[in-house]
């Protein structure tokens, strides 16, 4: 049984020792820890990892003991993860189906700790796919008109299903404010580009209007404005003249799918924290 | 002794044989040839290079006989280029040595066939550079007020030194329209980062505030539009959380000279052909 | 209707005019045409499509007649495809999903235009998955006493479904030369190293232990000598002090698959030619 | 005023929280902090900087007290380092430039807080060099006969000018093991190839012959045993047919430069801990 506390706070002296000490004298035992510091910013970043087996507090209140004793006295914002109780994911996906199969495939290979109690789309065509892998799938055509409607139906879901967070698998909807104030920096999205070049609809046409010799593709944490929340993962691949907007794509799809896959597992793994819009990726 | 020939034309049937028949015909032997077709904007593009050693058509007269007899029925565009006389390559650059040193000491080396025959700034800072390698340096201080004549200086001295091309190697300052006029798609920038993303002033800067995990750099020809010219070659290199601004920009003077001293030899090669502000790039 | 033609032969004068001309000739369009010379080998490559809408060679002649015509009087050797005849892969696996999936969801999506009429494996496990995507699914339980017997039988079931090439997706025997005899440059291996690095047994073990910062995979054609085959293609992803073995496995799996379905495109797309055993690949 | 502390011993409870308070206790400030635990090996390593500005314990007696209240009863291994002290570095070179100069260029423009007080080769023809940067050259011209004595003058010569650390900048002779003892971890050198694929001599010819589809470079500390030192840093660029031994070497030789620069900086910076012949690299 083991712990994962995400610390950050106004950098200060002595943080480092003040919690190694609290977990060290509780007889927790230390198994990773990192820590950052953003002189520019004058913030301080930790991830701890520890072994709860002869640890003398208990688990449901850790989070109590760690908030009085430390967090308060430094002003830290904490979270606090047990590493044995997978979080739940749903996927959205629209028509494709390179970044579905690609999670998918990990999920059934027990590559990921991770539950995925369901899969929502806006069209029908990889309902076969959820089917295979013996995945509810739930069909919510969204227009204009009903947009507003099927969120509020969509959030009804994901509660009832206790869901953690959303993967957005090359789904071809914008999320409202609205929907997104509910999943703070747990919706995470691939976009096939290297943002924030070729922001918004139609990247790999752009791209190859404006003659680029490497295409991207950059996985991040959803927010209200439109490819622009933190950045949890990017990649590239070379393209020439020889390519067309086709292999461009092709070559593309490649990128999303690993790209994404790499953010989704940093994610379970508790390993990002987010700061002013952008990522600490502990290693 | 060679020959070079670069083409482009609407893509029409034959025209391989028809460029191939000549050279073979006329006891040329063809040492390279490339081909591209842009299927979207139906255009066809060649590089050909061959031994003059049997040639049947003096070097002089062969630009002549091809123009009446393949270019003009086939309504070509070509240059062609004889590897045996070097080009001579002007220098631009302003305070920093990483791009400047990595072009002389490829030059120094005889890695490129190329001629320097002077280096121009706005400051003083490099002109010892410019000594220990025996290059004259020419000082242009360069203000708002006397711009439009410091630039009439330095055309007359690119002029007077028949420069074919010009580098800007780190170089400050944009060049107007009026300069850019006389070396069309011959004045080759290096951009510290990866275009489209952070054109203008301060690229790293901006990077680092949208918190990327990647940083790049661009060799592009340089055109009226700032940033916006063809792109010649790209690389990139991971940063992450941990990076300062400090160290993007010391990550980044690696890529930088080392695209931009790509980008320069496959001009030099004249590996290098532009059509609608894009680079066609023959391996 | 197009036709795809891959030619080497001793290098000499003439040749590209030459096919050309028989092309154009005969009212053929030619679509892409690649050349290549090994300067110290003295030996010519070309790959060349063409358009037969109104070709004047019927298609079941273009072989004989441009062996007559040309190969002959140049020592070509060459291979003609219709790419409107869709290849036929077999699949070997054994215990692991990933490269299957990879494969699978690839082909079911449209991307390849080639056709799968089998999966065959030493274990039971890929079964299921065999069954979802409707391909008939193979047991050879392979022991050292029966291996000679199951690979003539494994022979028989690929003559008997016409398979043109196989595919070894993480396929855990070794195949005999007896076997290789019959798919000479038709098998392809993906093999979890940067070859020639860590060939045979357990790479990712000995990557660890050698302490390397970047592990890799190699996509290569089988021949008799262990993971000593033509190379097609390789990457590479980096690694750090951080990783254990798991994370290097992990990580090569990524590598493994995306580094396969390269490879397999290529030779769907009939862009490898093998010479002297090493590969050239047509852009 | 800084000190950096890097520190390995068998992996305990409580090391990180008894060496952070001694720092915080003692007044000082932590200013980056990395750990790292090789479950595997089951060993526990770290680097540690911090502000001596208000530290109560004279900074040179910061080793003697460690080793007493820290080092000795937890087991440790310990380096101390005092960054305002700027380390000495001895270049060994042969006839090739280019790491030469990538080296001279980065210190010049002070990007590295390093000394270089000699550069010592076997061959005259870089003295020009290292004249036009003011670095004493030495020249020892060395045969089989002479090698020992050679050496031994080498080594005179370096502990004269209290050389802490060797580059080996494409140096064209293997150091005697004798030699290296004087030197245990601090001979770094640049293989021209991607290790252990082509150790030895002649690695681009090997890696040409082999049809390999990238190259590498490889930065390491040089051991007894060639090539086969712990390995600081690697990196890999794209081949193709096309390329021919030439293009592989001058490929090849912007690897070189690169990767042995980016090992010297780790290095002097103390980032790099050596174990069981792998290195850790701290960010």
């Amino acid at each position: 049984m083991t712990a994962i506390i995400l610390i950050h706070c106004v950098d200060q002296p002595g943080i480092v020792a003040r919690v190694t000490e609290f977990i060290h004298s509780n007889k927790g035992n230390v198994l990773s820890l990192e820590q950052h510091v953003d002189r520019s910013a004058g913030r301080f970043f930790m991830r701890l990892k520890w072994d709860l087996d002869r640890f003398m507090i208990a688990k449901e209140k850790i989070g109590e003991y760690f908030q009085t004793l430390i967090a308060a006295p430094y002003g830290m914002i904490f979270d606090l993860y047990f590493p044995g109780q997978k979080p739940r994911m749903a996927i959205f996906v629209s028509k494709m189906s390179h970044c579905l199969y690609d999670i998918l495939s990990r999920w059934e290979s027990g590559e990921w700790q991770v539950e995925i109690p369901l899969i929502i789309s806006n069209h029908a065509d990889m309902q076969p796919i959820a089917e295979r892998f013996g995945i509810p799938f739930h069909l919510f055509l969204v227009s204009k008109e009903n947009k507003a409607e099927q969120e509020a139906r969509q959030l009804e879901l994901l509660h009832r299903e206790n869901i953690d967070f959303i993967v957005l698998a090359r789904y071809m909807q914008v999320l409202t404010t609205d929907f997104l104030k509910y999943y703070p920096h747990r919706v995470i999205n691939i976009h096939h580009s290297f943002l924030p070049a070729f922001a918004g609809a139609k990247p790999y046409h752009a791209a190859y209007e404006r003659g680029v010799k490497i295409i991207g593709a950059t996985c991040h944490y959803v927010t209200a404005e439109l490819d622009a929340g933190p950045i949890i993962e990017q990649d590239v691949t070379r393209v020439s003249h020889k390519d067309s907007l086709d292999t461009f794509v092709r070559k593309g799809k490649d990128l999303e799918k690993i790209v994404l896959s790499r953010g989704i597992f940093l994610h379970i793994q508790r390993k990002l924290l987010v700061h002013d819009n952008r990522t600490v990726v502990f290693g």
